[in-house]
């Protein structure tokens, strides 16, 4: 009984995620969404890719929490649109939550729409939002264990950025078992290796980011 | 309709976490509920406690990943009784998993129960499953802001560990901010400064532990 309580839940939402998707699709409007751990660096990554890319897409952005509304407060100091979505309590956006945002952008004036997810490597791979893509980071911190133990966010993802590399040096890491056993899960992973911090790979990213909106839209 | 599902879910798991509750009690032993983010250290934490409390304690483990047995197989190597709960999608334990492999366990011939549950910041601390107290562990990799951001979990624990202090040089964080924003939200909060990979502040956490252990059983 359970099972079915889930199953239909996930099948509404399907169903809304498509109506999103409808919408986008007539905007032209590339539209992506963030995953990751909380605290892996979805927030700075943003930040970094709005300061690269915002000359030349018109970005927005919609943040997911649970409470709280200090992410929005730093994507709003980019000086882009940006709308919080505070979930109180529960784990993930669903398609619903995305819907209620549409009245607060135009989104006829935007290139891209990255949705950043709340902080769970679990629950938001499960719930579509009308997504052309899901991307995700993972801290290295987080250990090198991670793909074969969360394996449906590496599966929904055609996007993994591997943050903070900076600080394998102080780890006990292998940078080459993370990718392996990704790959295992998902062989289609585009894999990008950065750090937030000292900029490495970033501009790489930006450069995939750019060119696959312009695609997107054009077509 | 939605939340009041939710709610029948939580408080049949409430009934179900007061049964497994009431046999922790008869058999006179302490059962803690180990929760964090993917990758903040739960598995090796629980390796170094093993390691400097089996000769005094005797501690079973319950491991709770969604597939893989890969923790359950590094707790094993440490010569004490582990079941493995694969929990094939759900993003939490719930009372009745917990029930479950009590068939597994001789729970009178053990101290210490130790539920490590899914790798999450959100969920798990919605369910719980009998336990005398909830611990979680923070990473410091995670950032300074996660309190605010992940409320709940603050709240229902009574015992947080923030790890990994030996990366704290590397990073842009500041200790006293955590600190302060997590006894914001929890003022009773037990908060221990720990990192398993140089052993720093584990003494205290393993004193602290035994002895609320053995004063716990002893009454």
């Amino acid at each position: 009984m359970k099972v079915s309580v889930v199953k239909d839940i996930l099948e509404a939402n399907d169903r809304i995620a498509q109506e999103n998707r409808a919408i986008f699709d007539e905007k032209g409007l590339m539209v992506f969404n963030l995953m990751s751990s909380p605290g892996a660096g979805k927030t700075t990554l943003l930040e970094k890719t709005i300061g690269a890319l915002h000359d030349s897409l018109k970005i927005g952005v919609i943040e997911g929490d649970i409470q709280s509304s200090h992410d929005a407060e730093r994507i709003a100091d980019k000086g882009i649109p940006v709308v919080q979505i505070n979930t109180g309590g529960a784990c993930h956006l669903d398609g619903n939550m995305i819907r209620d945002t549409f009245k607060e952008f135009d989104l006829d004036a935007l290139d891209l729409l990255v949705v950043e997810n709340v902080g769970n490597l679990v629950c938001p791979a499960e719930f579509k939002v009308g997504e052309d893509f899901k991307a995700m980071i993972l801290s290295v911190t987080e250990g090198d264990d991670k793909p074969a133990k969360y394996p449906l966010m590496f599966r929904e993802s055609r996007i993994l950025l591997i943050n903070k590399i900076d600080l394998i040096p102080y780890l006990d890491i292998s940078m080459n078992r993370i990718k392996e056993e990704a790959l295992k899960i998902n062989p289609h992973l585009i894999i990008f290796e950065i750090s937030c911090k000292t900029g490495e790979g970033l501009d790489q990213w930006y450069a995939w980011l750019k060119e696959t909106v312009e695609r997107r839209n054009a077509a």
